[in-house]
């Protein structure tokens, strides 16, 4: 088998160095040493081992190959060519405006299963997607995984050790190019390849130590590492940064650094000339062009849904709503970081335990996991904590670089968990969740808006979350009310309404019991269920907004930056503004432990707070106080409206010196006045 | 030493076991089973080796316990009741609203440096605070961690593991607490001591595994790791969770579960009764109670400020300015994720190479770092790219609940970073730092801004970021600037300003550009620089909406949710709003690889397109059009203006149904032609 490959592989190594050095100079930037370095992996690979069905990119049985070093993209390209994905043409457009061949590998390129380019994030999802081989599907595809030195360094490399050892991943096969040079000097272990086997072996991986550039060694490392094993491998190869080009060969100051033209040229001449081969790969093709065990199952989806009025925690609904979508659907695949007794997806664990993955704490190996079975075409729930879900924003961001559909739940959000203190209170998720491009935010109020929008996710693309609450609340609806993506509700309504409440989850009940009180002072509310955080029913609170004169209330269990807040002032203050007087209820001050009642009065977000902020906004908004409209005082009302109304832009300025908001004012009364509405 | 400790240290820990139940059925929630495990570690810990000056608990020569298990915090609260420094009525106030004694641990409370119950953070810390005592302050203080065995699952404990070893801090000592249970069942390792003791081995650590209840071992083990090495230890205690208590021990369904009534009592029989001991601890009191090493210096700061029109990238003036505040005062140190080259914390490094710490790619170890060298008193700035901050969100998080004062840099924001692509880009980070409780978030535009407002975040309380730009961009502002926290800046004005045109950082020019392109057109554009993103200037910004009657663009290089739009409308929509169109240009869609220019064009925040947005806001806002003050359109001005007024409710109404937002128009108008402003 060597000798038959030896030959070609140099052949195909060079191809792949000339061309990492030709795309990277051609687009002026991009990591061509750390391509040279791998070349020789990546050609024996090829050549010899990767089962792909290039005619077939979609082949479900297709090997998966992921660049966790993702900026050595001109080598993953150059791979691309010499398979002929990539023609020789696009391969110079790289990262050129408009060309699918950017900086850092992202779908929907041929072969690219996620976005890659933060650090330690390609094995992880490798074994998201090895979890689905080797549990959801017996399929014989293998997962490769190109890992960089210096991304050794991060903790989410050694969580997805850890989990490929616990769930025995044999399919999965890790190539550490370890070409000792980071990106601004030495990685802390340098060329210490024993280290590195050693930390592999303790995390209980077989670990093999190669010369990189051997392609002896690297077949023999790769038939090893091919042999049936319930072990995950890591293949530790010696590599030099910028291998085969002496101008750059392990010399500090060349990461991230394009050729100039000239040295390109003597670069290619010293790697023995232009080469523009297409081969044919030696493993044999994928078994078959059929998902192998995907069987989707489509029986009629049964919710459990409650009675209203019954006091069931949303994180609960949650569990139990995943059990029933999982009997609906046999794609639906449930994963939790080691809370699935508070998260409650432990219901569906119970239902489906063969669907269901156990993540221990480790949130990023968790949402990479979830990105993994995507991959793999599942539609999968990862639950933990909203505050834990923070540990994972890289990687949710990441997700949405991939274009992956990834539905999370965040519980025990807000301060209305009480006593477990301000650690364990997701207070920024929302932020966090709505800053996602494309991303969905959904926040139920009650179970059985829950289990409607936990079916709804499991059709909505990209990343949607869902915020649940720790405390038991009211059921609100009846089984027969929708929740459509971007819509609202309206709980309280009377055609005398003077003020309108938004509320989302726990707020919302507090929003009602506030509106409830108020309605016997004879100040009726308006109360809006704004459970669609992102996308917002903008036009549902719009009406809202313009139906009580403009006086709002919003409350939230959150900071005050980022979340229901920002999002009903967005709909308000936009191109074509809704006039309104907000008072925005939110935490915004470090909360402490107490009973989620003292923790909700203590933050004012309670219904208490809610009557003070609604006699407080009706007061301020009062017509004996303050013009209805700007808000400027009233006495200057009567200036405008009487004879010493100012009638030279003297006279404005003056007005405004006296405060800026009024210059506005007169100036439509002028343009009221004096008829300058010419139609 | 043996015979003299075991009977004391077994009186002990059982005080400790009774407190830790008494204390959680007092509260009717908490830990207690995970605080029983350690129990026996703590005691022997106290009694013979923990260095506390109890009578100053703020002692710079303390030793530093940290309970990285933080949800053990019965346990550390019984510690601080039997040294004296919690009496047994405070004890038990646990998880009470008002008390110190908090779910879980959180400053000020004397003796806890850091909030713990994110798991995970506690061993990333510890390092902090060991790198300053063993390279800053050459202190002889110890640091013990107190680790939970399910949190070894956390990617962050191996980054600490991996830095401990590199940076050879002998003066770290982490306790293993195996008790073999997560929350919801068994952990990956079970009661594998031999598997912990490998991995952190294979990380170069001295590792000793012991019985946790075995107060010999125990004693033992920790003389073992204080002999002067270099070498971290990591202690593999083989634990009962639950132990002493015959009716939780080694039972899973008891995590997180206080005892009711009768169960205590019956635990605390079994335990051998109440104790209330207050103990003097054995090991020698700390030498002296001045700080060890921290002598800082207040050298004048000389800025290196640019002249006006140089072109600088705001990520270099970083780093120029950090120089020189190192050179000012001895108490700022660096970090940094292994960018230091871009995001140029290298300059500083260069000038004070034993005040910087490299990270590597270890996100989250380096934050904790931070956090740790602020509880040591230390000013540190850490810095990478604005994208990978994402991925210590958590740490950002839990740090803001530390109440620590850390500074943060996230460099290459944003699409104008170009060739890279999407997973280079922080398109999050102003959202994302926004909703940290306390926070300052800065966004220069030039280096003479960035220079001032790195000088001023070294005295910024709590968590401070600042949002730097990969491309030059020329000078704005001269040397004798100042940009204090909250201020913007006004960069065009004239009387006649038709429109506000809000930016910040780099598109802070391209609105200079718009703004220039306008005049010539005849339409003079207000610019303003919204450095201070939070807080944000909210007097300035609103005068200067006003002043151009209510017409707004902002413009910003990040998503639309959360960042400076969010920002700016929190300041116009409030309680008292100030009426204003707003196009909010923001990057809406996944962006791509290309030239900067070829990314902000695409992404729709060019002056091209905030010329265009201004062309539209005015367009909409014209008189001819639409009425200047709510937006109705002008034919239903004239029905308001003239004799068709409605005056009836129905009338109104009507109006109301042809378009929601002329309700509020018609009521105003009302007002004034019927006198109703009384005053």
């Amino acid at each position: 088998m060597m000798k038959k490959i030896t030959p070609e592989v140099t052949e195909l190594a060079a191809q792949l160095r000339v061309d990492s050095v030709r795309s990277s100079t051609a687009a002026g930037s991009g990591h061509p040493t750390s391509s040279l370095s791998a070349a020789d992996l990546m050609a024996v690979l090829m050549q010899d081992f990767l089962r792909w069905d290039v005619r077939n990119p979609k082949n479900p049985n297709n090997d998966h190959l992921i660049f966790s070093k993702g900026h050595a993209s001109p080598l993953l390209y150059a791979m691309l060519k010499a398979v002929g994905v990539v023609s020789n043409a696009e391969l110079l457009t790289f990262r050129r405006f408009g060309s699918r061949l950017q900086g850092h590998p992202v779908p929907p390129l041929p072969m690219v299963d996620v976005a890659t380019g933060s650090l330690g994030q390609g094995l992880p999802v490798g074994v998201g997607i090895a979890l689905s081989g080797k549990y959801l599907e017996n399929a014989p595809y293998r997962v490769w995984v190109l890992l960089g030195d210096s991304e050794m360094s991060e903790g989410s490399v050694w969580e997805a050790f850890d989990h490929a050892r616990y769930y025995r991943l044999g399919n999965l096969i890790a190539i550490l190019d370890m070409n000792r040079l980071g990106q601004r000097g030495q990685t802390p272990l340098g060329w210490d390849a024993p280290a590195y086997a050693e930390r592999a072996r303790a995390f209980g991986w077989r670990a093999i130590t190669i010369d990189g550039h051997d392609p002896i060694a690297i077949d023999e490392a790769y038939a090893e590492a091919v042999h049936e094993t319930e072990q995950p491998t890591l293949i530790v190869a010696q590599t030099v940064k910028g291998k085969g080009v002496s101008l750059v060969a392990n010399k500090e100051g060349w990461h991230g650094k394009a050729l100039d033209q000239e040295q390109c040229a003597a670069a290619i001449a010293e790697l023995g000339g232009l080469r523009n081969a297409v081969i044919e790969l030696h493993a044999p093709p994928p078994i078959s062009t059929e998902p192998p065990g995907i069987t989707p199952s489509a029986k009629p989806l049964k919710l459990p849904l409650e009675e209203v009025g019954a006091k069931v925690a949303t994180r609960k609904a949650y569990g139990d709503a995943l059990a029933a979508l999982g009997a609906a659907r046999s794609d639906v695949v449930v994963l939790d970081g080691e809370v699935s007794n508070s998260t409650y997806a432990e219901i569906f664990k119970k239902a489906f335990p063969e669907r269901f993955f156990e993540m221990f704490i480790a949130e990023q190996q968790m949402v990479a996991a979830a990105v993994g079975m995507n991959v793999r075409g599942r539609v999968a729930f990862a639950s933990t904590f909203a505050a834990f879900l923070s540990r994972a924003y890289d990687f949710i961001r990441m997700a949405a670089v991939s274009r992956a559909n990834v539905r999370l739940c965040g519980s025990h959000a807000g301060v209305s968990i009480g006593e477990d203190g301000p650690s364990q209170m997701g207070l920024e998720d929302l932020a966090m969740m709505r800053a996602v491009e494309g991303s969905t935010v959904l926040y139920p109020s009650c179970a059985n808006q829950t289990a409607k929008l936990v079916a709804t996710m499991a059709d909505i693309p990209g990343i949607s979350y869902l915020r649940t609450t720790r405390e038991k609340t009211p059921v609100l609806y009846a089984a027969n009310e929708d929740f459509p993506v971007g819509g609202s509700k309206v709980l309280r309504q009377s055609p005398r309404d003077r003020v309108t409440i938004i509320g989302a989850g726990i707020t919302l009940h507090e929003a009602l019991a506030a509106s409830d009180r108020l309605a016997k002072e004879g100040v009726p509310a308006r109360v809006i269920d704004a459970y669609s955080v992102k996308p917002i029913d903008d036009e549902g609170i719009r009406a809202a907004v313009e139906a009580t004169a403009g006086a709002v209330v919003v409350v939230e269990d959150h900071w005050a930056e980022g979340g229901l807040g920002d999002a009903v002032r967005e709909c308000l203050g936009g191109e074509d503004p809704v006039f309104a007087r907000v008072i925005h209820l939110a935490v915004r001050a470090m909360p402490s432990s107490g009973t989620p009642q003292e923790t909700l009065r203590a933050a004012g977000i309670d219904a208490d707070a809610i009557v003070h902020a609604v006699q407080r906004v009706l007061e301020t908004g009062a017509e004996e106080r303050l013009c209805y409209l700007c808000g400027a005082p009233a006495s200057w009302q009567i200036a405008v409206a009487g004879e010493d109304e100012p009638s030279t832009e003297e006279d404005a300025c003056e007005v405004h010196a006296r405060g800026h908001r009024h210059l506005a004012h007169v100036h439509a009364h002028e343009a009221h006045q004096h008829g300058r509405h010419p139609n």
